[in-house]
């Protein structure tokens, strides 16, 4: 049935209108009555994925619960122990950052890395033996990912590096990550010079073993309350862990005091400790992937549990996708750079540390963190708008991660396929930059997105899961 | 010469306005051109006395040579030891907070803190002979002030309590402070109960010399650089204290170890210390303290160089006015407190921890660390609005102390006793709260002022010196 036009205009107008300013303005300037509705185009995705996405019955409260599990979860520090003993590690298994990769596809960090490992691990002499053994196949790679583990920047977690373990306590998970060296040329920037095997030897022979015996002392370390307490702080989690080292530095200091060791080594402990500001990044990041993976496999779920990159492909995971990894090529962060080094240097986005932007810290409370932008680049207002940006592609608020300045709002939590597909807004991730060549280390911080990529391959992922 | 108001409406009107809005509003309105200017009547002082203090040609540059003094302070701990030693103090001349007071006339806190540190010092067995020494004058009462010392709360300071040693590099003073006893029941906040007692002497048994000795290893402490990143790290140095405490524990942590301890004892004490999260105010409070003696004694000069309260009395000292004090009664914070304790239980405002926001930060760089309205009650957009009022009634800011959420501006950096009587914005300090009964302990924390009155005496005082 159609009707004259003239019918409609013969009465006062009373308008809803979505989309473009032109038509409600137009039509406010002759004194109608306008409604606009904040809709846009969904920025990405096939209609027919976004319905049966949106569709899904089972979404809502799928999403609901994963969040849930999130927010619940703990993380207690229980041990420190060889990656052998925790992990079940072979010598000949490497674990890696990211999604999974061939040799022949890493990156200049990640290549750095593995012939470091295979050197410290005493299975090849030389970079030369290492690559050979490397390409052979025989060293072995897998994603930390696979083995409930995590790792920063490369991610290298060998049979003889020490490692942390934490369990959650309300979902029961339980993750590890290895030990942090510090800052500049270190392994997990793809340096392996003789000092950074040196380094990693004495925290096999000495930090790792201290800590183990400090921590059976002092009991279970609380790191969610920690981390929560860090946002109080200035520290994001990610790229300002300050508060969070120091915190986890009084807490166990006493215990290394007392714990035997004699009184150079503890005084050399402390030193390490106190000297690296970065130390419990390795803590926040097996305390993400705890909260994660209570999230893992929850049918109909569009919630990201995790965002990895390996230095060639940013890989992501949903709760109701399994084992997949969505993938795309990693992007190069922009940002600020140490010392001589500039852009050009720069390897693309690396690490599992994006595990922290995951969880809702990190990028995504970077308004806990405004003097971060010293160190990754942006302003400050920058840094308030981001964090508010990142609700609109967040399912709920985590209460224990309270941000101060935004009147103790809770980080932004729960990534959302679906909202990330319909703004367009893809998730702000800050981040270490690594040495695109092989042993240069860290040249700067930055931030840097996922390729949008990842996202529409989970949407269809999603879809076709809805529809089956 | 007077002219007919005719002729002024003959030309189009181009109109300079101050105060209130009703006069520009009614000739804009007729289509005049009216530019306002913000200027409001003084809020206090004689007409004759703020024209005196305003037209002293010596202020500007008195003001700015003063403000040039505190910018540039430095602030290293460079000893710990027995306050006998350090200050020559007599065992029977008790230092306090604030201005010069009787025993006569001191508040419920003060008393308390008196009458345990004549039981610590073995003067009196008990607290009754302790008031009879107190009353008869064989105790001798005298301001930290006057001793280049500063004391929080009760402030007291005898010759067996450790204080620390601090210099200034840069203009050559030289200031003192106790060692922090923690939070609940110490005798800063009035109590004087055995634990107290006993918390005293181990302080000056073990802590002190330990402390001192491993000072000695690591060589002195930027006290000054540790406050600055305070501000970036949620800390405002007054009521928080809590990432200065934990750098504080992080530089000494190694020389502790090494400096040949028993490991029982390096354990204590570094439990101590971690477990103490007010710790470093005694060491920002002598900071403070060396800048602000830097700017006395400059004629002309109308910066405020110290604000302190003796639990009875508010005084302030200026910059002009040598060692005159100008007083007033004592407010009581409004805040928060603690357990069962209300607002009837609060003693008036107490302590020379003021020189914090003397100095430009406390109270002042509220904005630095939103999550203090936690403490100390209040919302965050009052402590964003606190800070930026402070700018209002301050000669400058200072770059070293920068403010992140407020774009790295420095904090607001002498108080201007004109701009004060000018704009009748007091200045905000945010304090704990000492039980009004002696022996009663920490009840609070919250915000307070000082009177009035003490801005204009100093007013006065000044406009006197300009006219002499």
């Amino acid at each position: 049935m159609t009707r004259p036009l003239g019918a409609l205009l013969a009465h006062p107008l009373s308008v809803v209108t979505a989309g473009v300013d032109l038509f409600p303005e137009a039509l406010r300037s002759q004194g109608a009555i306008v409604e606009t509705v904040d809709w846009r185009p969904p920025a990405f995705g096939a209609p027919e994925d976004l319905a049966a996405v949106a569709a899904d019955r089972r979404r809502v409260s799928a999403n609901r619960t994963a969040t849930e599990r999130i927010l619940a979860a703990g993380a207690d520090l229980v041990d420190v122990r060889s990656a052998a003993d925790a992990l079940d590690l072979d010598r000949d298994l490497f674990l890696h950052a990211g999604p999974p990769i061939e040799f022949g596809n890493a990156s200049g960090p990640l290549r750095g890395a593995l012939i470091g490992a295979a050197m410290f691990e005493g299975l090849a002499a030389d970079p030369d033996e290492a690559v050979a053994m490397l390409e052979s196949g025989r060293i072995r790679l897998d994603p930390c990912h696979h083995h409930r583990a995590v790792g920063p920047m490369a991610g290298v977690t060998t049979a003889s590096m020490w490692v942390s373990e934490l369990r959650d306590p309300v979902n029961g998970g339980t993750a590890y990550c290895s030990l942090n060296e510090g800052l500049g040329k270190v392994l997990r920037y793809g340096a392996y010079s003789t000092e950074v095997i040196d380094r990693l030897r004495w925290m096999g022979e000495v930090l790792g073993p201290l800590l183990a015996a400090a921590l059976i002392r002092s009991g279970p370390i609380d790191i969610k309350s920690i981390l929560a307490q860090m946002l109080q702080m200035g520290d994001e989690g990610h790229n300002r862990n300050r508060a969070g080292s120091l915190m986890f530095l009084r807490d166990l200091a006493p215990t290394i005091a007392e714990a035997g060791a004699p009184a150079d080594q503890v005084a050399d402990v402390l030193r390490f400790l106190g000297g690296n500001e970065h130390f419990f990044l390795n803590y926040g990041m097996p305390a993400a992937k705890l909260a994660l993976d209570a999230a893992r496999d929850i049918p109909g779920c569009s919630v990201v549990v995790a965002m990895a990159r390996n230095g060639t492909e940013f890989g992501i995971q949903t709760s109701g996708t399994g084992d997949a990894w969505f993938t795309g090529p990693a992007q190069t962060p922009e940002g600020l750079f140490l010392g001589g080094y500039g852009p050009q240097d720069a390897n693309p986005d690396i690490g599992d540390s994006s595990i922290m932007e995951t969880l809702g810290v990190g990028g995504f409370s970077m308004a806990a963190a405004p003097a971060i932008v010293r160190f990754v680049g942006g302003t400050v207002p920058d840094a308030l708008a981001t964090t508010r940006r990142m609700f609109r592609i967040t399912v709920t608020e985590n209460p224990a991660y309270a941000i101060p300045v935004l009147e103790f709002r809770g980080a932004p939590t729960g990534i959302d396929v679906l909202s990330v597909a319909r703004t367009g807004i893809l998730p702000q991730i800050n981040t270490g930059m690594a040495g695109r060549v092989a042993g240069t280390g860290q040249v700067g911080a930055g931030l840097v997105k996922p390729p949008q990529e990842c996202f529409e391959k989970a949407l269809v992922a999603l879809a076709a899961l809805a529809r089956s």
